[in-house]
């Protein structure tokens, strides 16, 4: 269940759970198994190299296999010249003398790998360390309940932190629910478990999980196993052979697929035990990641904190389709918190017990996905990491949305309008473009319902961290919910004159199919309605010419056979007045948690102070997201300045501009530093009781403007309707004497 | 704990729980107990008639026992006249004919209370009906989990309600955290059992339940007997006699001050049995509100939802201090979700078991709780409903905000800053100022710490409801985490230079006292400590002169006798550097969910169609609040028109303003009558290539604006800049063409 944690819904689902099916097909070159835990990496937010850094240490270690190899054949060559008789003293000397060489330049090689693995790991958790101190000073995110020692996976959003969501969340609603005219809705978080039932969380929803045989800690079986892989790759890379590298890189990438078994088997085979106290593990069994509860008094009602909103959106179909005017394509959006009950939160803000998801859920007639506004996004280009290129070893390529979905890359129109508007989305909040990658669901990755899955990618100090999901789940979630509510939640669509349509009728025999499969006949007779006609009619060919068939069931990960008794499959002619379908369902899934923490270590940066002698940290928060639009300083504490600096503030007020006064008497430099620090964009120095100056926080310049025109300037600026160019172009420059920052003292 | 549910922390606490003590001094005369009961309605959600119509049946009702008592009179006058040898037949006759009148009188009054009675019960429940199928129907709000025949007490907020609810936490945001420079946080709702221990959550969050015997379906006390009291009240009240009437009105008044044995007892007097099965009821004991979880897999570390977002304030004061420059005073403030598991929900969205709160914690010195923008709100004038005019059964009246605080009415200025602002936010939001006051808490209903407390009570159909809760909370919060965390959650004031003060200081002998009062000392020591000076220095003297005093101790509820040897007091010179204390909280909590129900009622209006044979609904909703701002509908179907609206949508979105293209053939009149009815403002008929027309909602009326200022002007109106009669008199008005409303078909 690994890859489900943001996207869950897009893989809880009886998918065909093939251990290593699809990759253990792949050849076990240490290429393609790293592209394939490339792969891996990007479904998960494990901490991995960049694509570019894992591709380079990848080399690094072939040439390095060749060398051994070099060594190993020259061994063998000396030997055999010493062994020989006629063999001269300068040609063995000779040989021993390039056996040497070609040692050193293998111990070189070796040393490389290490430095660089080092070099890689430990300049990502500089970054990060650099990162997080400053949120965690700043109050971006606190750990929650801190004066009782907190609890892992809770965090709060402090000042800033809260206003940069705040502002996520309402250009969400700009960008996708306003222009896109979507339905929202707002559901509750305690859920009854008949939702959950029919959903399938509450059979499937879980983790495998190992207990400390002594202590009874829990841990998560696929995380000790990974860090174990991990561990052996990265400290002891020179001394790995490269069969064994490429085995771990294999484990990393089909760890998602492996059973209680075989993880309880992997376990053993390494000695993996508890970490903190070496004792013995348990074997692993499954935790289910939901809250419980009881709802009402009786304690007789059990439900759960939803773990993703989607369900809410689901079961209120038929009101909106009503609300819609019973018109297909529509879209209903919730945004809202969801609970999961992690085993061990770690990473910090990317896997957390509580989180706001931002889900959209898009329906559309199964036989029409094209998208009227296609064309707005189709020029766009960007990297995308197909199936293909996983599967072949390749890296994401920029791409044409258009191409993609025109060449089949990408399942449909409407699909790939969403993909386009969710680079739009990430990259107008900040988010860098080549830090960014969409990546199609390989085969076992994908719930056996669902059209095609693509994530939103974004490669943060933890690696490629899935932060939005972008799934076509077919029919899936409105089929288990009709069935389990007895609720039809259906279109129509009327035809203008009734019609002749030749129909294909597949009618299983319960009886026979009872008696053959017992237990596992409903999903066999599920197979049954998933074949597409192309695939039933051969199927009815088959059975008329050889009175059986061999037929793979996904859901039971083997082939049966049919017989004929069991099925009858006919064209048969009826007369239709509408259509009735269950519509499928497209779903974008934003973690908004971790798109905002990709997004803090994406505009975060450092430069030198004025003095040179210290780093100082700077967001380049795109004033759409900045936490505070504007400060405002008078330079000194002098009663006019302050007047001049109220009456700034007042008129920003007016205009709905978040501001901050700082009347410290520090210097000015000092309060740039400050509020560069939590990302301001504008600050206005208050000079004079007729002009201030306006200050760029990236380009440290400044313009001079009138106090009658700061909040229209600031506004313009903020807003987006300009761009600090353009008002530069407009307004004198102000000569730079109050300009450089200064380390910013305790306040 | 009825008291407590909004603002749930003002009442929690270990208050002075004396049943009945306040209102049992009262005299019990039918108007005081009225009086009283009106209070008390006004602290609960339950339905009750408005002030006015309750006094117009209190002044029947004494008519009534006034003609009884003539009736009776005149019978007696009639029985000695039979009696008396002397009298003659015309005599007899004419006091016969009176006795007749008279009790045709009574009869009248009767049959009067009675119908007016009902009248007003019909007018409420009728508005109600209009506004609940209005809300439904168009999905506002849908009951949740609805095709699972949904759970009592989750409501979804479907598009519309969805769009009011986020308008509504938009203007929160500006109104109070942006305009007032709060510090917002945004805490988890699942929170350790740790905290909710400190703020007395777990011991105290209970309401009381009983059982019915047989089935063991769950039922309020409270409201069992509430609605016994009502029924005899609203149904039997011409049979009713005065003091019965009284009776039943002063249980309503002192409902929430009842122990669980004097419910039990009030339940066995009156009879009262499970409404359903008629069966008898268990005795009343306590349940916990709270919703109960576990965090993490290894099931030992209990957790809950939390009922309030208030805790996860305190619990960070320290940081947030610390943020704001270690300065007071200054606010932080939530919006959130809260989960209440109410025994029995009702009331629709006034009384759900999740519901959005919005919450500010005012950290301020003890010492000085002025407020610098005080002047800023001083001027308002509004219905206010203080103590003194809840007790001497008076009604709200209107004063000057400046005056009641002046007065002392208010306890100060932060409190009535605070007042101010709620009133202007809820006006602004477009509650109707007439129905809405603010009530003073009773000495009764304050936690013994408290300072002041006001509610902002809307009357709606079901009575005045408790919207938000302005309450003074003195140091307890912070005092009580500081105790359970260990960590001292203080403000310091750094002197310029050292102070020698004298200081008085109470030294408990916990020896002394702990053989005196046992498990009570804990409480008598809290008494000491929450003493005055003066009331410490009356102590100090009477211990001196007479060795022993009485000391009421609230939280015991009685007064003990404190001897000589069990406390010293006196007053001690010291040096200090700085003061260090515990800020004290003003606290104004919002329910955003009920602010929002009561705004449902009050928009709400019906007026006649044009062919005035039906009733068609408005929402009256200010542009601030509509879900959407305007609609844009094609006059007729044809391909220009069509053009033309789309760009208009385009410019509107551009604009950021929220609308919907309505293209559906029908008449303009019924698409008027469909947007009225979600309450937006602003309607846009395209009925030519180069001007539109723009009709407002409530007047009807409409103007012609060209093409490349339609957004424009809607922008104004929609954003508060100009008000419709401004854009009226610019633009040219149109003749009534498309304008008279027809009934809304089903879309």
């Amino acid at each position: 269940m690994r890859l489900a944690l943001l996207l869950f819904s897009s893989s809880l689902v009886p998918k065909p759970r093939s251990p290593s099916k699809t990759l253990l097909l792949l050849p076990f070159s240490s290429a393609a198994a790293a592209a394939a835990a490339g792969a891996a990496e990007g479904m998960d937010s494990s901490a991995s190299a960049s694509a570019s850094a894992s591709a380079s240490s990848v080399s690094l270690r072939e040439a390095l296999a060749e060398k051994q190899a070099a060594v190993d054949a020259q061994g063998d060559a000396v030997r055999a010249l010493k062994a020989r008789a006629g063999a001269g003293r300068a040609e063995i000397d000779a040989a021993v003398d390039a056996l040497k060489a070609l040692k050193l330049e293998a111990a070189a090689l070796s040393r490389q790998i290490q430095s660089s693995a080092a070099a890689a790991v430990a300049g990502r958790e500089a970054l990060r360390q650099a990162v997080v101190n400053t949120l965690e000073r700043r109050l971006f995110y606190i750990p929650s309940f801190k004066i009782y020692r907190g609890v892992a996976g809770l965090f709060d959003y402090g000042p800033p932190g809260c206003a940069v969501k705040s502002n996520v969340l309402a250009f969400w609603r700009q960008h996708f629910v306003l222009e896109e005219g979507m339905l929202e809705v707002d559901c509750p978080c305690v859920t009854p478990e008949v939702v959950l039932k029919a959903s399938g969380h509450v059979d499937k929803f879980t983790d495998l999980m190992v207990k400390d045989e002594k202590t009874g800690t829990c841990y998560r079986a696929d995380h000790l196993i990974k860090d174990f892989c991990k561990e052996k790759l990265e400290k002891d890379a020179a001394l790995l052979p490269p069969e064994k590298a490429a085995e771990f890189q294999h484990v990393l990438a089909v760890l998602d697929d492996l059973s209680p078994e075989e993880m309880g088997a992997k376990i053993k085979e390494y000695g993996i035990t508890a970490p903190d106290t070496k004792n013995p593990l348990s074997d692993p069994y499954p935790f289910n990641l939901m809250f419980q509860t009881s709802i009402g008094p009786s304690g007789l009602s059990p439900g759960y904190m939803r773990p993703e909103t989607a369900q809410g959106i689901f079961v209120n179909f038929k009101d909106l389709y009503y609300y819609n005017g019973n018109k297909l394509p529509f879209a209903a959006a919730q945004i809202g918190q969801a609970f999961r009950n992690e085993i061990s939160p770690r990473q910090g803000l990317l896997r957390v017990r509580e989180f706001t998801l931002a889900e959209i859920e898009h329906f559309v007639d199964p036989e029409d996905k094209s998208h009227p506004k296609f064309g707005d996004v189709a020029d766009l280009e960007f990297l995308m990491f197909p199936r293909e290129e996983q599967l072949t070893g390749k890296s994401a390529v920029k791409k044409k949305l258009g191409e993609a979905v025109s060449k089949g890359t990408i399942n449909n129109e409407t699909l790939g309008y969403f993909i386009g508007r969710v680079y739009l989305f990430l990259t107008q909040l900040g988010i860098d473009k080549d830090r960014l990658r969409f990546r199609q669901h390989l085969p076992n990755e994908m719930a056996h319902y669902a059209a095609d899955c693509w994530d939103a990618e974004i490669e943060c100090s933890y690696g490629w961290i899935e932060c939005v999901g972008i799934a076509d789940r077919s029919a899936y979630d409105l089929r288990a919910h009709s069935e389990k509510s007895g609720v039809p939640l259906v279109a129509h669509e009327k035809f203008p004159e009734p019609r002749e349509v030749e129909k294909l009728v597949i009618t299983p025999s319960k009886k026979e199919l009872g008696l053959a499969f017992k237990g596992n006949q409903k999903m066999v007779i599920e197979a049954f309605e998933a074949m597409k006609e192309t695939e039933a009619l051969e199927m009815k060919v088959a059975l008329e010419s050889k009175g059986e068939v061999e037929f793979h069931v996904c859901t039971l990960n083997k082939s049966v056979t049919i017989k004929k008794n069991m099925v009858s499959i006919s064209m048969e002619k009826k007369k239709e007045h509408q259509r009735v379908f269950t519509p499928s369902v497209i779903e974008p899934s934003f973690g908004i948690g971790r798109i905002i923490y990709c997004l803090f270590e994406h505009c975060f940066y450092q430069r030198p102070s004025k003095a040179e002698d210290e780093q100082l940290n700077v967001f380049r928060f795109p004033p759409l997201v900045a936490p505070i639009k504007c400060t405002v300083f008078p330079l000194v504490k002098i009663e006019k300045f302050d007047v001049v600096a109220k009456k700034i503030s007042k008129a920003l007020t007016t205009a709905g501009i978040s501001h901050i006064i700082d009347i410290t008497g520090t210097s000015i430099g000092k309060r740039y530093a400050r509020t560069d620090e939590i990302g301001v964009p504008l600050a206005i120095t208050v000079d004079s009781t007729t002009s201030v100056t306006i200050r760029d926080r990236d380009s440290k310049e400044q313009i001079r403007v009138d106090i009658e025109e700061v909040a229209s300037v600031v506004k313009e600026v903020t807003d987006g309707q300009s761009t600090w160019a353009d008002v530069m172009w407009r307004y004198p420059t102000h000569a730079v004497s109050h300009t450089d920052e200064e380390p910013a003292d305790e306040e």
